[in-house]
């Protein structure tokens, strides 16, 4: 099912929250499609699990051969691992960190990215999209260390990839959050763990305040939508202590729990060793 | 071409450096194959261009049948994005950090990882690999949030991932290195940018100096052997400044410059905008 989260005559923001079934294995994710003036972009267009659906979804809003760009916030494979076969059924360019520009060939087979890549260097950029343009925010270290999100100028939404992640299924997704406190605890677990120091949370919030954004839409779980909830979410994640702020000497020890094959599970006692 | 880092009756270790064309395109990789007593596992075991000749290769030194396990430090494409692929070729189970286990089946199609993923914590764990063992070393943030380095006990190698990476060919990368000083400089672009803080530069120093270690491998380029450059390697990591260390409010602005859709380039100037 996709949700329309702006149209007007020449411009349409789509996002898709349940391509795939949310079985457990797999952590649920938004896909998103842009198109201005019939020129297409999809925005983190997924793995190997969203991929049939996804073009499908995608050829009844715009032909494949119009498709312009992958736009990928960073090279997890929630986010692009599909790279190979968008290469194969699309002329799209991957647009991706610079940083991370050498690595994205090693979802695809060989040659498969040939003279298909751009390169976004770490300060962003601006990309030309129909009559319009899709700006690339940067994000590094949030939680990717090459990373981008996404402003859409003509819908006023920004796209970001890993930042406002809430974990829940695709259907829960697809509802808009606006009371935010009632939300901190879907979001507030990832945030801690994934993303990597207060410090980039502050400089982030300082430059994402400086535009009108209408709707926060992030690549897991709801958007988060209208002034008041944006507002409480810059005030909640600038203070927010996170990832190496939360590290020390006790998490760089030598391992003592042991595998146990059988189960899969970690944390038998240790085995008695000869000797 | 596989290079022997270790042998002796009942325990091999084995690096491989080029197992596919080094363009420029795609960065270079390093993968390990470690066998204890007839079990095998998997290190990093690499990306859809490595696959074919990776299982070739695996092929000559062990039946596909007897790979017990994938072992991925982290879930960049480089590291596993073969992942479908070996799930299908190998009764082999991935191991992987516990904040990965849900990401890693975007690599996959439906099902395929079901019941065959080790979600590791993040205090890391001994695998038990023939009549040895395998540790996971926790070295989150170096890059990935959830990564883990790979201890083997009985050939004292430490796999360290993209820690001590070097940027060369897969030639270059089969000559160990026993000069640190003169080796610095092809590492230390790579890990200014990629390692997260000092801060967990000196928290896993502190950890891997516990280790009588005889030699340090990367995922990317060449090996570090002996006490003498290994020594200096721990000295030069825990003073390096690099990632959210370097980062500050200029790295965070609103984008100016334009992506042109004809060269593909980031720079060009900006286009005239009417209004």
């Amino acid at each position: 099912m996709s949700i329309e989260l702006f149209r007007n005559d020449h411009h349409l923001c789509l996002m898709f929250t349940d391509l795939f079934d949310g079985d457990g294995q797999a952590v649920q994710a938004n896909q998103f499609l842009v198109i201005d003036h019939g020129e297409g972009a999809l925005l983190d267009p997924g793995g190997n699990l969203a991929y049939n659906e996804m073009l499908l979804t995608l050829s009844r809003h715009i032909p494949p051969q119009k498709l312009s760009y992958l736009l990928a916030s960073h090279a997890d494979p929630d986010i692009i691992a599909a790279l190979d076969r968008w290469m194969t059924s699309t002329p799209a360019r991957l647009v991706i960190s610079r940083i991370w520009e050498r690595f994205a060939p090693h979802f695809t087979k060989v040659g498969k990215t040939d003279g298909r890549v751009i390169g976004v260097p770490d300060a962003g950029a601006r990309l030309p999209l129909g009559q319009s343009e899709l700006w690339l925010l940067p994000a590094h270290f949030m939680h990717s260390e090459g990373n981008f999100h996404f402003w859409d100028p003509v819908s006023r939404i920004l796209f970001t990839g890993d930042l406002g992640v809430s974990l829940m299924t695709g259907r829960d997704a697809a509802r808009p959050v606006t009371d935010l406190k009632a939300h901190i605890p879907l979001m507030e677990g990832f945030h801690r763990r994934y993303m990597v120091s207060n410090k980039v949370l502050r400089l982030w919030t300082r430059m994402a305040r400086r535009l009108d954004i209408a709707m926060l839409v992030p690549q897991h779980g709801a958007p988060i939508v209208g002034q008041a909830a944006i507002g409480e979410f810059f005030d909640w994640i600038e203070s927010l202590s996170c990832g190496v702020d939360l590290f020390d000497d006790r998490n760089y020890q030598l391992p003592t729990a042991v595998v146990d094959p059988q189960t899969m599970r970690v944390g038998g006692p240790l085995r008695a060793v000869a000797g």
